[in-house]
């Protein structure tokens, strides 16, 4: 059994992180799948999908630690093609990763109580994001 | 067809890194699953699961790298929250991620020779962890 | 219903980056999946399996990013297990993870326009490398 659900977020700008779980977790309820796997995705290649405690203190740890590693100051070669000022949003995006896969075992998401799946706006505008959620199962 | 496991590690501290491949192998002989996927999750903000080449020098090497990226010393948000002062380790888990997802063919996990699927445990304190594998194939 | 397949490719040297997508679009329209999820997995623990935009920029940025945070020139303790100077592509192997999965629906792989799923190549040397593909669904 498969069950596709695509919702949107809008995004109030770069490094935002905006907590997935609740969606998922109604996405996962109503496919009736008791068992199987959660797929999280974000098509577009300046966001990420990670699990993260979600709370005021690593909303700003984990923007300070990407600016550390991978500074928006720097001269990217992707400015460029494009023009576009986001070579660091990029960069970020690929080293965490679009997607996140998590089991689900008798209708339950198997996230930890102080884990939740987040979505990292990366890009350095506010934007419209549709995240895909794809469940497979029984 | 769905087949789930969890099993418990107890971890001596922080970067440990704890070799899973076996206990995976025997989950997929266990579920007679030939062909599919096998998810491999923590439950947890504090850990991160990965493939790694598991040898003395590397043990060393990517705890080495882990500080130097984001190291225990510098002033962490988090800790103003619950004044636990592992916000380094909850930043390293969210760019590593939680977990990873491998293909099985004729019933062989589809890995390397040189390649282990491991935790890391990136908390400061050992911890006891319960690992779930979610297998999905048939 | 499961679909494998493996296919070769041959890296010219440490930090090429491959773009996978139009081969594993080729695989999703051959296994006749609608609805289900793409793994695409890297077997070796020096290699790995992300999306990036696949423009000329990007393709230095990333090999720069990273250099910089792990650096080829320092020690790494790998190097007194094998004397094969890579322990600097093993580390970014699993920082970065050998995988990756891609929801498909309605026969279509949900990567954004300007995402394209690739591998790097993080050894020393140019190597003939297999990635493997597995699909799940209906």
């Amino acid at each position: 059994m498969i069950y596709s659900e695509r919702f949107s977020i809008s995004t109030e700008g770069e490094c935002q992180i905006v907590d997935l779980s609740e969606k998922i977790r109604k996405t996962v309820a109503k496919s009736k799948i008791r068992d199987g796997l959660a797929c999280v995705f974000i098509p577009g290649a300046t966001g990420a999908i990670t699990t993260v405690e979600y709370e005021p203190g690593l909303l700003k740890d984990l923007p300070a630690a990407l600016e550390r590693l991978f500074p928006k100051g720097i001269e990217y070669a992707h400015h460029q093609t494009w023009h576009d000022w986001n070579g660091h949003s990029h960069v970020r995006a690929s080293m965490i990763g679009p997607s996140i896969t998590i089991p689900i075992i008798k209708g339950d998401l198997q996230l930890g109580t102080w884990q939740q799946v987040v979505f990292i706006e990366l890009d350095i505008h506010p934007r419209r994001r549709e995240i895909v959620v794809q469940l497979v199962g029984e």
